[in-house]
């Protein structure tokens, strides 16, 4: 392969938001609400991801729904039509949640007594990653189709998931991606999270994932 | 469908960067270098589609290219051995460029007499699109897997766009697109908005779109 020079380009500076991150965290195991942050490139499928997550769920848990979005409201109106709490939040052009409006959002969803709230984050690889929301948990999807280095190009996001949904594993086949390979880089980012292959268009394998929520809730609950 | 709340939440204020787009717009003319800003989301094949547009282009121009990533330099490399110039540029964590950053990339990139220099942006539907480059023009893709409600959730991207590709139509049978629906969207956001679907896998459709940007630069070097 060709070599090439690389330029390093400075970075600018955000604002600190981890105070409010953990205070919004600490507030809301008080109430016994656990946050999720859903994050993604544009496409690639956390709307339907999560409507079949709440299929999956809503017998067992008390689930809110925020869409963040930075114009229309067709995620939000899928999510209500499951029969959930759904709120949209639109971000007036912002690419990113950070905690404080993450709390603008649950104090609009007014979401009472739920055992569950998503956020789904604003369809981004890059921003969202930079800022703790105050989710107990954070989960990336990253669907077949956009390719599996991705891990590569955008390593904080991996970084700051505690669990990746490969999705879109029916259209495999039709693509130049491998799993396995994907893998490994995304254990480069993160030794630690754990990767689940789904199809939210046909179901497979959320299943796995919803047990797996469903486990980091009650001993999240049990106060580990 | 239902019908939910929308909660508006407020948006940051940017430094402005316009007249710095002016003035390398103008410098670039000077040189006769024409600079076109590649953006889309991650994974909608920025880099493939541009190796095919190189093929296509360069027995007629001189190319340059800088590929701006916030890691990684997997793009600059798949580029270089096309035989043009290649730089890549990392962001530091940045999400986009703006027209100071461009600059640095170009003088990173020493171009000399090129006649194209193509910005391949930080694969993102959000942020590229808020800040001027100094682009004489800039280009979308959205690929089939990302779905044709796009432009409908990243509105400023579909109207900073002066031509929009619709990639990946090899795989439009096994998605769920409607490329009726996305045209008549996307002009919602920019009626002049040229569209071609094209598959930057299969070559499919890239000559007109080779076509259309030799037809550009010809029109701008003749000061139009």
């Amino acid at each position: 392969m060709e070599t090439v020079r690389v330029l390093q380009i400075k970075q600018s500076v955000f604002a600190n938001n981890d105070a409010q991150a953990d205070k919004l965290r600490a507030e809301l195991k008080e109430k016994g609400l656990f946050l999720l942050n859903l994050m993604s490139s544009p496409g690639s499928g956390k709307t339907t991801t999560l409507t079949r997550l709440i299929e999956a769920l809503k017998d067992d848990l008390k689930i809110g729904v925020m869409e963040a979005d930075i114009d229309s409201d067709v995620d939000a109106r899928t999510i209500a039509a499951t029969g959930v709490k759904a709120i949209q939040l639109h971000t007036g052009g912002m690419c990113h949640l950070d905690a404080a409006m993450t709390r603008q959002g649950l104090e609009g969803l007014d979401s009472g007594d739920a055992d569950l709230v998503v956020l789904e984050n604003v369809g981004n690889l890059v921003c969202p990653a930079e800022f703790d929301t105050g989710a107990v948990k954070n989960m990336a999807i990253l669907s077949v189709p956009e390719g599996h280095d991705k891990p590569l190009k955008y390593p904080l996001m991996f970084q700051v998931c505690d669990v990746v949904l490969i999705n879109k594993i029916d259209v495999a086949p039709y693509f130049d991606f491998d799993l396995e390979t994907c893998t490994e880089y995304i254990h480069m980012r993160n030794p630690k999270a754990r990767i689940f292959p789904i199809s939210a268009r046909t179901g497979e394998g959320v299943d796995a994932v919803a047990a797996w929520l469903k486990q980091e809730i009650l001993e999240w609950k049990k106060g580990e």
